[in-house]
């Protein structure tokens, strides 16, 4: 990750859980893009593939955490090295919260499929694939911010947040306006309303994974701060 | 905590940050039932409140993370008092979500109050107090088992849950039977479903402290894993 330590063997095994991190954090990505496409499908296999990988993620946010444990009590780190193993866990847990997120929304899946008397299936004319796609973008830029330990592109990551916050504003009063159109579409409609919060979550995660990347190189908490405005020419 | 420290400064030291951790629990306990109330009473001050409770408990987090991480540092500990003190670090970050949830509850009441065209004010023909209960006393419960490092108390926590998730569902169902009723009652509602789901993941994060307990006293990781069935004669 950087060249400030004297230890090689260190250096291997903090390069090895690192590189676990961004092993789970592409396959939270795939999680992610696999539960949208489930849910504008309805495709209940591939919703179970979502939940198969769930698991999985699960289980490596477990074997993160272990290794970062093992470390810790093995090299015993000075307070920097601590912050950096901590924030690498932290890390870790918000890959595992935004793969539960997927989870979410694969669920959805089994339940709009499931026999109903009072709700049409989906879809409703809303489209959530943008608000996703910004999400997934946003998860892959704060990983390869993680990747490369460059606070500038993970502050690009903080700024770009509410873009994903106004296309859930959108899609929900999008959704509102068909379902006061259509009340019999309320009960399908309001699942959607789940997805694109879980989506709009998924955002929050990526921009929390961004400040742990601040956090590491800077040695800023930037946890629950405001952010400046971005630089215009960035936009 | 417990008595199998030697170090007597180190049971000081741990003793002040679980007495932290608690503290900002009591906060967090208080915020979430203020929360419920200012969204029933559409009450603009206590909204205030509770957000301001939201920047103090942010703080505490920050301060108990510190802690931690300097007791780490200066006492370099074996494997197992490493996971108590990890374990007390993810305790205090579920109970900073618990309070975000709270907070978006809070700016719920101030979009509520804004002045809109097509959406009647609430109350809704819903309560949440009864979910919001629910869910703060999982949280004390939680939070009880945590202070007396009681395994059999945070597993009570994890196998009543699902009567969290349960009233969850009651009220969705009521609420989108209100929305369909009365189509102008849409926008206005789906803030009350909002609610409904952030009461439903405080819940969720009393059952991760719970599991932490778990955790601590009995060295079994249960998170991701499902929770045998509850003793009837405990329910």
């Amino acid at each position: 990750v950087n060249d400030r330590h004297l230890s090689t063997q260190y250096d291997v095994e903090l390069s090895g859980v690192c590189a676990r991190v961004l092993e789970m954090g592409g396959l939270v990505e795939t999680q992610v893009a696999a539960a949208v496409r489930a849910l504008v499908r309805l495709d209940q296999d591939l919703a179970s593939e979502v939940l198969a990988a769930e698991r999985r993620v699960n289980e490596m946010e477990l074997e993160v955490d272990r290794e970062l444990s093992s470390i810790i009590v093995r090299r015993q780190p000075a307070a920097r090295d601590l912050r950096l193993l901590l924030a690498i866990s932290r890390i870790g847990a918000n890959l595992e919260r935004a793969g539960d997120e997927a989870a979410r929304m694969a669920r959805i899946v089994t339940r709009q499929l499931a026999p109903r008397s009072s709700a049409p299936a989906l879809p409703a004319p809303v489209d959530l694939g943008f608000e996703a796609g910004l999400a997934t973008a946003q998860l892959r830029k704060a990983l390869d911010a993680f990747a490369r330990m460059a606070p500038q592109a993970a502050l690009d990551v903080l700024t770009q947040d509410d873009r994903i916050d106004a296309e859930f504003e959108g899609l929900l009063r999008r959704l509102i306006t068909y379902m006061m159109e259509d009340p019999r579409a309320i009960s399908g409609s309001i699942d959607l309303v789940f997805a694109a919060k879980s989506i709009e979550r998924i955002g929050d995660h990526a921009k929390n994974i961004a400040e742990g990347v601040i956090y590491i190189v800077e040695g800023t908490d930037v946890r629950h701060r405001p952010i400046a405005a971005p630089d215009p020419r960035t936009r």
